[in-house]
């Protein structure tokens, strides 16, 4: 593996340059209409090209955070889309359910959009389709587990038309006006996984997806690196390259390894029964988990919805195969003794509706924990779930039940690259220009790193965030503008309709409550028909602390009256300013506290 | 090191049984002054005594929680507390800023307590001090620095008398009514740090506080496993043993360590600013950074309110040692080259106002931070603080600050006794009864499997929880009532008016925001006198959404008119639910979202 900077900036040198292009296909060629084209052939047409034209590389999402994934690419008049994915929202984001990519610039140029390309089934790369398929509708690429899984999800949200999905084989390419997308298989912690070898007039663009290198993978082939070498022999021109664990040093290990554990925690546990929870998408996982029940002769019950919902297409699809009889409903698990079950559940995040945590706090109609019972936590916390994760374990602790994770043994594996496969993949690509993607700024700032211990010029990293346009033609690479970008909340049914101010008034609302002040004044007559009245929600134990409501409410009565004995009201929005003020210097010197403070004041 | 099953029950059996206690010593004997005795005399007397009296073991925090470590024991009519510490709210403790242990129980009896004894000064033993002397005013005792520190928090709160401190050494015996409490020397990551041999006629317990053995110590010395062996030799009847690591294999480095890994990179970053980011009460490392830096030639400068006080406190009490003409003011600290400065700062969690945090996000007024500094985070986040420590970490990288932190490198070690070092403790002493503390209910199961494996039978392991009360006489131990026991939430000046019923409704706010409902009826004339206004806050960005408020409004006047014509208004409670219904109904089918609901009708 060529790993030294000077070697790679050898090879790196040797890229032919391109000859001239063939006059542009005219548009009839069906622009829009996938057709599945051997890859060496585009390949070698590229080669007899000259360096023309523009290409632009634009993230809507993934870069200096996690999630929502969402990179475009043009050349020219062409464009396409990498990835859909939404983010789950920061703790911040109060009663936000889910983030997605803003993006006002595809549903600006959707007459150039020729289709979105999925990398695999993840929600933080296919996530936002639902929504965005509301405002553009162009073909959607992706293998067959991928739509698989996006068709079950659009079975919740009822689009009013048929999407226009195409499935394509690792190894296929597809064209895309003067673009063509190669499929190459990668592997990681989902089947059927690819990166996109973005094939224009001036040069090639590799956009990895997530993946690591599985030499043992449970099914289907190992990451096709020879591809990825041949494709850096033939000249890369630039390297988009996914970052999530470029700070973590070695190889992820196979996903055999969490096989190799569980093996040993359903020999070394013979009397118990054993519940597995991980992330439903996870098939090899579950298939692995499957195959060993199986060997020792136990049975297999599955809860959870999400994961009923991928085993079952999984099985469908062929990406798993269960043994016979070895699948139980879980509404019969009490009729199997300890040692002749496992369980396979969703909740692995500690997630308070999930299957695990039900069984957990002994809310699961057909499942109760005890000390029989072994909980295998076959996963690892996303950052920030850390908390709820430990909740869970310390419930199950509680109630006797022993529990095993991936700090006590390898009974998880990652999906992401680390540093040497990374280094890997920069090695057999020889990129000119490299761009860091998914990942937080620490993240793409290792990648980096990365990137200029293998040889690539400083000058040619590009570190950049969502909305920033990176341009490439035959001169060089180099930002130029940005494009709308951002973040669009999703809260109920409701698409965009929580930004800044709403999140704002939640948060002031979440620190100390609210008091509503009410008064009904006569402002000609100069009195106080009624009230004032507080009343207050998330502020104080009102019952216990009626002395400090009192004393409250008679420093509003006192500024209303005096200032409508005064005759300066001033307009209605003064008075209420001047409560609010009042009413706030009195509270935060009684309780150092600042609600939220609504005064409603009517003039009848 | 006895670590055998049978080695250590045999040794525990070996325990001679105690002889006739001798006539009680009048009460007139200044049970309530504390008077310095060697232990070894006690412990001769205790030998000579047949077992007599009750224990009773009662804690009222870090049990099944991290955090508000506070226990009770009590022998007879003596009661002593060990450790008075806060804990930091979770997560769905809105607008909280600290949680202590409801002391009810101590308050019902002051008139029994003999003390408070601190074993160290971190805020989880220490932090309710100021609050819980408000209401009971024993004698405190604790080492040097553990007063200092807290004699340095107390002067924020104006406490209307001057407590009773009292200070030790560690291997003094204090006694407290017929309980001696002998202060035994361990390691921690504070200095001073105590565990404690409370003797009594029954028997000794044995309170570890927190702990771990550091061979190799910065300053004072080695814990004292002598001593602990040589109670465990004489008979230890119970020992609460501290769980934080009891998940985490192996033994916790030395403090040592520390220093090697900086050494290594001062050595290695000789162009660079280093700024670290460290926990103010390490006086240990912040010594060993100073000391570091002066060998390499740099100045220090430190930041950061907490790190400056405590600092301060340790030279003074003579904790710490500054080389002369080092320590340079953080005013000065852009008149050095980077490579002549150190700088030491508080913000190892992230924490949003901390001088590192500040930094990071060019708000410090005299640092700004950027490709020329090195940040190391030598600290590791505490559970629930990752997100905020990434946060920052992110800010730097965007800046081009290089960060290390615990993952790169041993720039931390913890303070907690690991698995051996919880097995070693449980060897030297050999108790009778054992009861994990201070830890959640995973650690706390984990701790009791290690007791399991050292040979104390599962009957003479209780796992406790707070308020539980457990009894210890001559004929064993049990459980055996509670007491009163919870947390209690301080929010601004507040202690304690903030319960459950406030939090939900912070928590209803916080996700869907409110609405207040507005009108003014004649309920004589059956007349709609003004509004309904709706006034919205944390909802719907109203300015985009003026017809769905629009429509909200009509589904509440329609109500109002059709139930005040109808003449079935009821009261107006009713009124008032019916209004609320309603709307709720149809704000939930329109958006998905409940957003808490406030009708305000005023009758004239």
């Amino acid at each position: 593996m060529p790993q030294t900077t000077q070697k790679t900036t050898k090879q790196r040198a040797v890229r032919a340059p391109k000859q001239e292009k063939p006059p542009r296909a005219p548009k009839a060629e069906k622009p829009r209409a996938p057709k599945h084209v051997r890859k060496s052939q585009s390949a070698t047409s590229a080669k007899l090209l000259k360096p023309k034209g523009k290409i632009r590389v634009i993230p809507l999402g993934g870069l200096q955070e996690i999630g929502k994934n969402l990179t475009v690419i043009e050349y020219e008049k062409d464009m396409i889309v990498v990835d859909c994915g939404l983010a789950f929202p920061e703790e911040d984001m109060l009663g936000v359910d889910l983030v997605i990519p803003d993006i006002t610039y595809l549903e600006q140029n959707a007459d150039r959009l020729r289709g979105i390309f999925l990398t695999h089934g993840h929600e933080d790369h296919i996530g936002a389709l639902p929504y965005v398929l509301r405002s553009i509708q162009p073909p959607i690429f992706g293998t067959k587990l991928t739509l698989g899984i996006i068709k079950n999800k659009l079975e919740e949200h009822s689009l009013p038309f048929a999407p226009d999905f195409r499935t394509v084989n690792a190894g296929d390419t597809v064209s895309a006006g003067e673009i063509s997308v190669e499929f190459i298989r990668v592997n990681h912690s989902i089947a059927d996984a690819c990166c996109l070898a973005i094939h224009t007039p001036l040069g090639t663009v590799i956009h990895t997806g997530d993946y690591k290198l599985d030499l043992t993978p449970i099914q289907g082939e190992m990451m096709n690196i020879t591809r990825l070498g041949e494709l850096g022999q033939e000249g890369v021109l630039m390297l988009l390259g996914e970052s999530t664990n470029a700070e973590r040093p070695g190889y992820t290990p196979s996903e055999k390894l969490v096989g190799r554990s569980l093996e040993y925690i359903f020999t070394s546990n013979p009397k118990k029964r054993i519940v597995i929870a991980t992330f439903s998408s996870n098939v090899h996982r579950v298939q692995q988990i499957i195959d060993i029940s199986a060997q020792h002769g136990r049975k297999v019950a599955i809860t959870g919805r999400s994961m009923l919902n991928i085993v079952g297409a999984a099985v469908e699809l062929g990406y798993m195969k269960v043994p016979k009889d070895v699948l139980v409903d879980i509404s019969e698990a009490k009729r199997f003794k300890p040692e002749q079950l496992t369980l396979i559940t969703t909740g692995s995040q500690g997630e308070p509706m999930s299957a695990l945590y039900r069984m957990a706090y002994s809310d699961h109609n057909q499942v109760t924990l005890g000390q029989n019972d072994l909980v295998v936590l076959s996963s690892s916390a996303i950052p920030g779930n850390e908390k709820l994760v430990g909740r869970v374990i310390n419930e199950l602790s509680r109630n006797g039940v022993s529990v095993l994770h991936d700090n006590d043994m390898d009974v998880h594996v990652s999906g992401h690259a680390c540093r040497e496969e990374l280094k890997l993949m920069l090695a057999l690509t020889k990129p000119r220009y490299f761009m860091p993607i998914h990942g937080e700024s620490r993240h793409l700032a290792a990648h980096r790193e990365l990137a200029q211990e293998m040889g690539v010029p400083d000058a040619n990293i590009f570190i950049s965030e969502i909305g920033k346009v990176l341009e490439i033609d035959a001169k060089g690479a180099r930002f130029s503008g940005v494009v709308p970008a951002g973040q669009v909340l999703i809260d109920g049914y409701g698409v965009g309709d929580v930004g800044s101010a709403v999140l704002r008034d939640r948060r002031l609302l979440s620190q100390d409550g609210l008091i509503v002040v009410v008064a009904t004044v006569d402002e000609e007559s100069r009195l106080l028909l009624s009230g004032p009245e507080l009343i207050s929600r998330g502020f104080v134990y009102v019952r216990d602390n009626e002395p400090l409501m009192e004393e409250a409410r008679r420093v509003v009565q006192r500024l209303l009256i005096s200032t409508l004995s005064s005759g300066k009201i001033g307009d209605r929005m003064q008075l209420k300013t001047r409560v609010r003020d009042e009413l706030y210097r009195f509270l935060f010197r009684k309780t150092g506290r600042k609600p939220m403070i609504l005064p409603v004041i009517m003039d009848v």
